[in-house]
């Protein structure tokens, strides 16, 4: 295993320069090396199963085909989606974090191929899209619904991973010389704004890498153009593009979910690069109004199948929730840039909300199959044009696949950061953590079986030679957290932050053992959910669970249950499909048919006593694939 | 005014043959006149506000003027979507039932020019498509998608509305020198499948009306041939289309609502035809289930705006509910030849509940704008993509504003039915209807402001002289119905089928009057229905209410407010930009401010006495366009 200490040159993504205006820092080198748990195991099936799955697929569904088509110039047959060259570039960015890691020849063999096929297919102006290249149609045109800025900005994306993972500058030179070409067409002009953003925040990460102020000048432009009707409708409407308000006026995410929240990143980058407290103030209010009330329990975003798009306020439908695995990423990219601007917990708690629940049921046990749409309900009758219903290998539009697989890869890099003279820990997860505090080392092990167990103990191996903080962050759900430090019990509580800062000289070997109450609870909805009136969920630590058929009792249906008030017990078991699990009975009673639609009666209360069963949401669809429940209707009385 | 008695050569749509197996039969020449009252009004309004407004919308639309270019043969500017004739002829549908009822020298002056046009442009084998010979695309290809069959199956019925009342025989010929072109083109192959149907439903109308044998099989194939993947995926998949399994073999309604139901209105009416009881069965089958568990409670159907579909079993949101006005008709269509096939009242039920309700919303109080989507609650800040959320004068796709003038141009024929010796009464409104039973006229004076008052007086102008019934039908809402007889009470009950039968020898100035119990009454979902657990609707005889901002008091928000368990009460009023209408003050409570989307507390309890104030759903939107809703938190407990 390669230590942390022994790579620190390699970083990960989001790294604001040393002028931007941030709160925190991102940690220097690997950020934290991930050791196991769940994280790490996923991490280890993103490498062993996910990510060689991707690049067989970007063989079949014919990604590398059309890059090489492209080398030849117009001709021949393009396959699939305009911005297919996207999946191979959010490839090369997993594969960077993973070379970050732990090198792989294989990986680099990939990585080296695919570069010179990137550079030999890029024009001598550096523009490159295999799409417009094959078809021979003109460049930067119809960028309403082209993808090619999009392109663009997933190349740059992973050129920056390849340059920071220390894989070498060939795919940075191929991105520069695209960005080059950007800045000298569009910065200053009025004629270049892309359908889809991703671009935005690409720039600032560019502009980071390489110092160029160009880019983030265009970064900026970009982001301060939207809203004017500069982008053409591409026939769903100009919300669904976020053209409809310039940013800075814009007070709810509307429109695509996936496009909405990719230029949060970007707007969030430009404020705190720019030192624009204004505009970084529309992001906290656009962010506070989406938790408040366009957000899924499982941090889901996006309401509606038509658009893909967010819904009105409080339209949150368990079933018809879309709540795309690409919006998931993109929230977790967006809080994370919010919780270096402003070093609040609330942003780290979405994340870990969106981590092991939305997006992590985006990826069967096998780590071979994946979602599109993440619904909190689907019925035992479901059917959808344009969902499955069950997870898959791949997808025409192959958005989410390679995209789990760059987050995953770079998970380590979101554990932990710094704050003037404290190391924060920001997710609870087996991990060595090295961080850099008053010029100095400050080193940890962090070892838990969280979120199974709610116990971590973290071990300092390495620290300054004066006072600093370690901060824990206190999720907004556990009710106690207790500490102990070298096993003396210590009072500690956490700020308006969210966080627990521990202040002391600390000695390598010292020991803080934390735990967080991970008793399961009900969670009820806010009265203005009108899709979820009437109901409870059950939820344990950072994980939200779920009802399948799969785990209930002989002969007891799904739909005939309901939660009753009393506290739901738990057990840990080993499922089959699923594997290690935390079971949790919750007591609850038997409702009778009813048969009428509508009724001048109320609908008759319980006629018995029955226990339902619930596993976490994540682990769904892993064995049946029949009806599935988050939210189950809510009966406080007993029959 | 022109007496029913003088023309009774006219009749109206639906008229199976002596032959077909059908328990009641549409009444012969008008119907029932409609003398007044909300169907009355609804009727000169759409006679003298939105059949004017449709005939200025078919020449600035353009339906017209592809018209007069497919006389010219290939060539020129098609416009609209490629079924822009169906706009033409269900128009020329709704104007020969006027010209039945009254005859109009502007509406016989477009009939005559339109047909004159329609003969023109139809080519010498019979076909007759504006976008296939101006494009000069194939004929017959890409059915799945191309209307032709759809455009086809609109003329049919136009041509035999305009037979029926004795309009002449030119539409006619047009249509059977077209339906002859079908009958040479597929009878007996497999190659000519639409992928919308009611060609199917019109074919059995032409064969009613020449008695052309061919028109009625080539129906029964269209209608045996859906299901085995004959018509290809439009993009949509198979379900969408109706082609995902035999029509014998399907359990319940999917795809796209209109589609679904159109296709319907042809099963039915080649069941009864062809005395298939096989087939009837499994139309049953498919209504009972529609009805239970995929029908809003204003009658509307289709849960998603995806693919304007049909949903899962129980997926009913009030908000995303799609409702398409087209669909509601198309359901009415259905539930009539349901009615005329079996007897059940149930079905004369559904048809009440869309036509004051989830169809009657689609026309605003000004009869010249119209919604295409009708959901039961919006959201103020609701927004959305594919419908603009207030009524519009017209759409790219008109489909519905025709629609809505050609069914209630025909209203007053689905009043009455006559079965065996009695005269059925299914609709009550202010009418003269003329049956005919044993051989002579049983004619009938309605006297009555329903649905405002429950009262009716039904008065006998001319009768057999033999013993025969009159029967009226008692919805399923009515939890008491008084009768007298010429002033004196009789006990009257309701049989199985839902209808009120008296068995007499009648005399001319009998007078029966009929109290419905319209009391208002709170009306609760099935516990199945997710979207609607926990909440109430308001319902007054056959009229679902709804709640706007504009009737509540000054500072309360819909959206706080839970009605409570209270008899609500009823006060008859004027509305500034609705006219009369019928409020209901209904006791409610106040619910305080809740902040976090999700929580461990259960949302607080009422913190004051309210009341809430609704009027009938058919009149929203038009005052502010702001919010409404259906479906009302319900809280019986008081602060």
């Amino acid at each position: 295993v390669t230590n942390a200490d022994e790579v620190a040159s390699a970083s990960g993504p989001v790294r604001p320069t040393s002028g931007a205006s941030v709160v925190h820092r991102p940690i220097d080198g690997l950020g934290a090396r991930l050791t196991g748990g769940l994280l790490g195991d996923w991490q280890q099936r993103n490498r062993s199963a996910s990510i060689p799955l991707a690049l067989r697929q970007l063989e079949a569904a014919g990604n590398l085909a059309n890059l090489r088509l492209a080398i030849s110039g117009v001709g021949g047959t393009y396959r699939g989606p305009v911005f297919m060259d996207s999946d191979i570039y959010k490839t090369l960015e997993a594969i960077s974090w993973e070379q970050g890691r732990e090198p792989s020849e294989e990986l680099a063999e990939f990585a080296a191929q695919t570069t010179a096929l990137l550079r030999a297919a890029q024009l001598a102006d550096g523009y490159l899209n295999s799409y417009k290249q094959v078809t021979g149609n003109p460049h930067f045109e119809k960028l309403e619904s082209s993808h090619e800025l999009y392109c663009a900005g997933h190349l740059i994306q992973a050129a920056v991973a390849a340059d920071r993972s220390c894989e070498g500058a060939a795919l940075l030179g191929v991105a520069t010389r695209f960005a080059d070409l950007l800045v000298s067409r569009f910065l200053g002009t009025k004629g270049g704004l892309d359908g889809h953003p991703i671009v935005e925040t690409a720039l600032v990460e560019l502009y980071r890498q390489t110092g160029t102020a160009e880019y983030l000048q265009l970064a900026r432009q970009f982001v301060d153009q939207r809203g004017y009707g500069l982008i053409g409708d591409s026939g769903f409407g100009i919300r669904y593009l976020q053209d409809h308000l310039p940013v800075r006026d814009s007070p709810t995410e509307v429109g695509h979910a996936v496009r909405a929240l990719y230029l949060e990143s970007g707007v969030t980058d430009v404020a705190v690069e720019t030192g624009d407290a204004a505009l970084l103030a529309t992001s906290v209010t656009r962010w506070d109004d989406m938790v408040a009330t366009k957000t899924a329990l499982t941090g889901g975003n996006g309401s509606r199948h038509s658009g893909e798009a967010f819904g009105d306020g409080y339209e949150l439908p368990p079933d018809r929730a879309y709540n795309e695995t690409c919006a998931a990423i993109a929230s977790f990219h967006w809080s994370w840039r919010m919780l270096l601007a402003t070093g609040l917990g609330q942003y780290a708690d979405l994340m870990e909300r969106i981590l092991y629940n939305g997006f992590a049921a985006s990826t069967a046990t096998d780590g071979q199959r994946f979602f599109y749409v993440n619904p909190l309900q689907r019925r035992v009758d479901h059917f959808e044009d344009d969902d499955p219903g069950r997870r898959r290998e791949w997808f025409s539009c192959a958005c989410c696949p390679p995209n789990i697989m760059r987050l995953v890869s770079s998970l380590g890099h979101y554990v932990a950061t710094t704050s003037g003279d404290s190391l924060y820990v920001h997710l609870l997860t087996g991990s060595q953590i090295t961080g850099e505090v008053r010029g100095r080392k400050f080193s940890l092990d962090v070892s838990t079986d969280y979120p199974w167990s709610g116990s971590a103990e973290l071990t300092v191996r390495s620290c300054p030679e004066t006072e600093c903080g370690l901060a824990i962050r206190v999720p907004g759900w556990s009710r106690l957290v207790t500490v102990t430090l070298n096993g003396e019990p210590i009072t500690a509580h956490s700020g308006d932050d969210g966080y627990l800062v521990i202040r002391r000289q600390w000695r390598p070997g010292d020991v803080v053992a934390a735990t967080l109450d991970l008793r399961p609870r009900l969670t009820f909805p806010n009265r203005r959910i009108d899709a979820l009136r009437g109901t409870a969920a059950i939820e344990r630590g950072p994980l939200v669970y779920c009802f399948e058929p799969a785990d209930q009792a002989a002969g007891v249906d799904v739909e005939d249950l309901a939660l009753g008030s009393d506290a739901p017990a738990e057990r840990t078991a080993e499922l089959a499909g699923i594997g290690k699990t935390v079971i949790i009975d919750a007591q609850a009673v038997h409702l009778p048919a009813q048969d009428p639609p509508y009724s001048e009666n109320l609908a008759p209360g319980p006629d018995g006593s029955a226990t339902a069963v619930a596993i976490p949401y994540f682990q769904w669809d892993n064995r049946d694939g029949r009806a599935m429940r988050v939210w189950m209707p809510y009966e406080a009385t007993k029959p």
